[in-house]
C-alpha cells in the first residue's frame, strides 16, 4: 500500500501536493478519501474539469476546486510567510493564463504573496512596457509563455533577479505540444534562465518556494 | 551533362546562384571552367574557405571570394536597380554575421541598397533600440537569428512592412543545427512573419528580390 | 485584465484578429463581448465547428461565421485598398481547402482582392498548367500545399513576384501532422520562397498584406 | 568466421555486393583477400574515397575503382541480360550525381541497360520537360533526389511503369541528412512510388533488379 | 472547383481513387455526386467506419463499403487482367489485417488476381515456412508489418521478385505510428526492397499495377 | 559594429562574458582587443584548446585560460561578495568535470564562494551518502548530469533550497548530446528543480547570481 | 485464415498472450471463440476497459477480466513453478500501478510467486529504504517507472541480481509518451540494466520467465 | 577528487570498468595510475584506437589492448565461474564485430565462458540456421545487430532462454546512429526479449552476469 508523504512539508518545505492528471478516478478518490484522515493543507494539481466532474460527489465536496487553473485544495491553505518578499507571474497571452494560474494558485497555497500579470507578449512590446514597473519590483519572476517563448528572452535583459520559465503547450504546428517554447527558453540569449517542464506552473512555483525557504530562513 | 542556367535572370528575375557546399571540388571547377565563357555575372554560394582552398589556382583566380559571406562573383555584380528602395538586414549576435553576410552579398550583387546591422539582440533591448530608426526605414528587413530567435518576434511587433526571418545554426545543445531558432521563428507571435531555411541568408535575399521585381517593375 | 489591442490596426497596418483554438469558451464569450463594444471590423481565426457550437447563442449571433475557413468577423470587414493589386491562393488538393480558405478569407477581410484556386497538385501537372495564366497574372502568390508540398518548388519555378507556401497538416504516416509538407517547403530548390507556419493561412496572408501595405503606400 | 555468400546471385538473382563504409580497413582487406580467390564478378558500394586511399597497395590493385559512385568492381561485371530492356536513372541536381551513379553503377554491373539524366530538377521545369522523351520510353525510373524531392512527384504523374526513389542527404538545414527529401518522397502524392533508405541507389538498382529478373524470366 | 480525374486511368493506367480520410464530410458528399454521373468504376481508400456513417443515406447507398479494409467502390471494378500474373499480400499478424485489405481490395479493384496470407510473423518462423510455397509462387509479394517490420528482411532473403514493404502504425511504446517499422524496412538487410508510407496498403498496390502494367504491356 | 556591453555588470548584476564556441577566430581576436582596453573584468566561456591554440600569441598572453572549463578571464575577477553565501557544483561522474568547471570558475570570477564534488553519481549512492553534508549546507546546489541525470532526482529528495540542474552531453547512443540528460531533469519526480541547456554550467551559475543579487541585496 | 499458437507454450515456455489492444472488437470475440475451445490458460493483455466493455456479453462472460492491470485470462492460470524463486516487480509511483500490475498478472498467470511493491520513487528516498530487504530478498526485480525513471539507476546501484526496466507512458510535457523515461532507462549509469519497450510490462514479465525457465530447468 | 570503486565488485558482482570515451586523455591517465596502484583486475571499455595512441608510453604500457573491441584490461582478468554455463554472442554481419567483441571480451573477462557467431544476419536465414544448435545450447544469448535488427526477433522466436539485444549504430541514412535497431528491438514481436543501449556490448555481458550471479550463487 502507498504512504502519503505527510511529513514532507516539514522535511524541506515543499508544499504537499498530489498530481491527478496521470491517475485513475479510483485513485483518485481512494487518495483523497486518505488525506480527509489528516488536517495538514493539500494542493492537488492537474485536476482538469473533465476528471472532477467523474469524481464522486463526496469527494467533490472535499475539495476547493478552482477550474481556471486545474487546481484544488484540501483543509485551506498555509499561514503566510516570507512577509516583504512577492512573485511576479508573467504571461505572454490569454491562452497561457491556465498555467500562470496553476503557478499563482501554487504560491498562495504556500502563503507566498503572488501577482498575476497576463497578456504581455513582446509583439505588443508597448503593454510589456507598461507592465515592468510591477514586474521590477517583485523579487522573482515566472515567465509563462508558449509558442516562440520571446517574453522570456526579453524579461531575461531587463531584470536582474531570479527567472524562471514556463514554456506552455499552446499553439498549433510546430508551436503544438510546446517544445518550440521550451528548446527557445532553455537556449535564451539572456543569461541565467532557467526553465521548468512544459506547462509546469506548479514547478516554477515550488522552485520559488525553494529559494523563499532558504534564503529567508537560512539552511536546512 | 548538366546545363548551367543561363537564361534564368531574364525569365524569372532571380540572381543566377551556383550552391558550393554540396558539390566536390572537380564538379565545382568544372562549372567554374563553363560560367567563364559566358559574360553573365554569377553568384557561388556556401563556398567556405576549406572548398574554397581545395579549389585549382586558376579556378581560385576567377573567383571574387569573400570569407566572412563564403560567397564568391564572377564577371562583377548586377547593375543596381530599386531606386530609392532599400533592405536592412538585422542580425542578433556576432556569431550570426556570417549568414548575415550573406544576404547582405546575395542583394548588393543583385544591384539592391542593403543596410547591414549586427548584434541586435533583444537580451539587450536598448541596443535594439537605438537601431531601430534606420531599421523602420528599409522597405523590407532580413531578420538573422539563432537560439531562440527573439528578435523576430520583436521585429515583427515594430515594423509594418514584409519581415523575413533568417534562423541560424549557432548555438549548443537544444540550439545546435538551429532547428529551435527555425521552430521559434515560425511559432512567432508576430502577425505575419515569413521564414526561409536554417542559415539560408542567400534565400532570403532572394524574397527581397522577388518582391522588388513584383512591386517596381509590374507584372512578369 | 488583458488588453485588446484596438489601436493595433493604426498602428502597423495588420488585421486585428482573435486566436480561437487555443482559448477556452469561456475566455473568447469575454473577449467577444468586449469586442461588441467597440466599432472596428475584428477577425476571428481557427474558430473550428466544435468550438462555436459551444459558444452561448448570444456570442455566435455577434459573430459572421464561416465553417469551412473556421474564421469569424465582427463589424464587418475593412475597406477595399492596394486597388488594381490581386493575390491567388493556389491549394493542391480538395483536402488543403481549409486553410486556403483561411488565408482567402483574412485578405478579403483586410480589403485585398484574391482569387482561389483548389487542386491543382502536381501529380496531375496539366491541371496546374491550365490554372497558370491566372497565377501568373497576380501580384503575389501563396501555395498551400501538404504531404510532399511539391507545388511549391514548381510554382517557385515558374513565377517571379513573392511566393508564400502554407504547409499543412494534412495526410496520414509520415506526412500526419504537416512536418514533412514544412520542411519540403523550406528544403524547396527554388530560390527565394517562403515558408509560414503549419497550417497557418492567416499568416500567409498577413504577409502579403506586410508587401502591399509597404510597397503601395511607401514608409511607416 | 564469417563466409562469403558466393551462391547469392544463383540463388535470388541478386548482384553479390560488399558495402564497404561501415567495415574497417582491416576487415576490408581480409575480404578482398578471400574473393580473390574467387572467379565470380563482386561489387562493392560506399568505397569512398578516403577508405579506399587506407587500403593496402596490392588490395588496391585488386579493385577497379570509380571515385563518383564510390564503387568498386572484381572480376569484370555480369554478362549483358534483360535484352530490350532499359533502366533510367533521373537525378535532380549535380549534388545528387554520386548517387545517382551508385544506381547505373550497380545495373551496369548487374547486365542491366541503363541511362542517366542528370540535372533535371523541377525548380526549372522545362529541363526536365526536354528530357522527358527518353524517360518515358525507358521501363523502370529511378527518380534520385534531395531536399524537396519534388521531382518525384512530378515524374510520378507522368509515367505509368515502376518508379523508385532514392532520397539523397544532399542539402542544409531542414535538408541536411536527407530526412526531408525521404518524407517527401514517401508522402508524394502520385501513387504507387515505392522508395529506398536515403543514399541507397545501390538499392533502387536492386529493386529494379528483382523486378527485370521476375517478369522476364518467369518463376524462382 | 475542382476537377475529378476521369481520364487518369488511361493515361497512366493506375486505378482511380478518392483518399478520404482527409475529407470533410460535405466534401466527400460532393465528390460522390459528381461521381456517380459517370460511368467509370472508381476506389474510395482511408473510408473508416465513423466517417462512412456520418454519409447521408443515399450517399451511403451508392458505395459498395467494406469496412475492413477501410474501402468503398462505385460503377464495380476494372476487368481482370494481366492473366497469369499472380501478387501475394503477406501480412505479419491480425493487427495488419486492415492494412493489407486495403492492398488486396485495390488490387483486385485494378483487376489483378491477389491472394492473401495474414499471421505469419517471424516470432513463429515455423507459420511463415509453411506459408512460403504459395509466396514463392506469386510474381510480386507486398509485406504488411508493423512494429519491427522483421518480416520484411526475412521474406527479402527468400525471394527473388519484387517485394515491396508496407510499414503499419500497429503497435504502442516505441511502435506507436508505425515510424519503427517504417525505418526497420528502409534498413531492411535484404536488398532491393522498396518501401511506400506508413499504413499505404493502397499505395503498394499501385505500385504493383506499375509492374504489371509495364511489363506485361509494353512502353508507354 | 557591435558594442560590447561594458555598462552591462552595474546594470543587471550578470557577469561580463563572451561565448566563444560559434565565433571565428577572426572574430574573438577582435573582441578580446576591444576587452584589453577597458579595465572591467570579463569571463570568456566555452574557448575550447583547438580554438585557443588557434588565437594569435598576443591574445593568447592576453587571457588566463583554463583548459578543463574551457574558460578564460582578462582584468582578473570581481571581488568577493554575497559574504557567508556558498554554492556547491556537485557532478555525478568525472565525464562531467568540465561543465562542473565551467560552473564553478563562473561563480568565482562573480565573487561567490564555491565548492565543487565530482563523481557522486547515483549507481553508487554511498559516494553520495558521504559528500550529503556538504551539499545540504550550501544555500545553493548545482547538480551536473550527463546520460540519466538520476542524480538530479535524488538530490532533489534531499534538500529544500535552490537546485539548479545542467545536463551534459556526455555518453553515447540515447545519451548522445544530452537531450536524454536534459529530459530526465525536465521529468524530474522531485519538486521544484529548475533546469538549463545541455552543458551550460554558465547559465546555471549565472542563475545563481540571479539569486544572490536579489536576495542579498534587496530590489533593482 | 490465422491459425492460434496453442503449442508455443510447450515450444519455448512463453505464456501464450493475445494482445488486444490493436485489435478490432469483431477480430477479439472471434479469437475468443477460438480460444474457448481448447483447455489451455490463456493471457489477454492491453484489453482496457473500453474495449472490454465493446465485447459482447458472451465475449466477456468468458474471461476473468482485471480492470487495473488490463488483462484477462481464460480456463484459468499455469501451475505453480519455480519453487523458491520471487520476482519482485517494484513501481516509482501511484500512476506506474497499472503497467507495474500488468507484469504481476503476466508472472502470476505463468505459475511464478510475485510480491508488488509500489510508491517508492526516488525523490522520497527513505520509501525505498524501507522496501529494500523485501527487494534485494528477490531473485529478479522488475523497475517500473516514468518521467525521469531515476528509480531504475538507484535500484541498480544496489542489487547484484537482474534488474529490468519498464518505462511507462506516464507524465505531461517532455515525459508525455514515455520515451524520456526509456532513454533514461537505457542510459542508465548502472552497469547491466536491461530495457523493454514503454509500457511492457508483460514484456519484462516473459524476460523474467525466460531466465527462470532457463536456469531452473536447464538446457531446451 | 574522485574515489575510484574498488570494493565494487564484492558488493554486487559487476566486473569494475573504466568508461573511456568520454573522458579526456589527462582524465584517462590519472585514473590508469591510480589503478596500477591496486591489484584487482579492472576493464577498460570504449578506448577506440585514436585515443588509446593519445595515452603517454608509460599509460600504454600498463594497458592490455584490444583494438577490435576497442577494450583494454589491467591485472589479468577475473577466475573463471559459473562453470558449465555459457553465453552466446550472435552478430548479423561483419559490421557488428566491434560491439560484439565489447561484450565477449567483457564476459570472458567476468570468467565466463562465451562463444561468439558472427554473420548470421536473417537475410541469408540459411546461415542462421546453420548456426542454430550451438546458439540453442547457450544458457543466454545475446544478439548484436544494426540496421533493421531483425535477427533479435527471429532468435527471440527459437530459443527459449533470456535474450539480450544490442543494437548497434551501424549503418547509414534512416540506420545512421542506431536508433532503427534499436527501436526495432524494443518493438520486437517475440516476447521477452530485453534491450540495451546502443553499442553497449559492455551493458548486455553486464546483463547476463548479473544472471549467472544470482542464479548460480542464490541471494546478495
Amino acid at each position: 500500500m502507498h504512504i502519503h508523504d505527510h511529513d514532507r512539508l516539514d522535511r524541506i518545505g515543499m508544499p504537499e501536493a498530489v498530481l491527478c492528471s496521470e491517475k485513475t478516478t479510483a485513485q483518485l478518490e481512494r487518495i483523497i478519501d486518505d488525506l480527509a484522515a489528516t488536517p495538514s493543507p493539500v494542493l492537488l494539481t492537474r485536476l482538469f474539469e473533465p476528471k472532477f466532474a467523474e469524481l464522486s460527489p463526496s469527494a467533490q465536496a472535499r475539495l476547493d476546486h478552482h477550474p481556471t487553473s486545474a487546481t484544488a485544495t484540501m483543509h485551506g491553505t498555509l499561514a503566510p510567510r516570507h512577509d516583504g518578499r512577492r512573485v511576479a507571474v508573467v504571461a505572454a497571452g490569454t491562452s497561457d493564463q491556465g498555467v500562470a494560474s496553476e503557478a499563482t494558485r501554487t504560491l498562495r497555497f504556500s502563503g507566498v504573496e503572488t501577482s498575476e500579470i497576463v497578456d504581455v507578449g513582446v509583439a505588443g512590446i508597448w503593454r510589456l512596457e507598461r507592465a515592468l514597473p510591477e514586474v521590477l519590483a517583485a523579487d522573482i519572476v515566472i515567465a509563462v509563455a508558449g509558442m516562440d517563448a520571446a517574453l522570456v528572452s526579453v524579461l531575461g535583459g531587463l531584470i536582474a533577479g531570479p527567472l524562471i520559465a514556463v514554456p506552455t503547450s499552446v499553439g498549433y504546428g510546430v508551436a503544438e505540444g510546446g517544445s518550440t517554447a521550451l528548446h527557445s527558453a532553455l537556449a535564451s540569449c539572456a543569461q541565467g534562465v532557467t526553465v521548468v517542464n512544459i506547462d509546469n506552473g506548479f514547478g516554477a512555483a515550488c522552485a520559488a518556494v525553494r529559494m523563499l525557504t532558504r534564503f529567508d530562513t537560512g539552511p536546512d
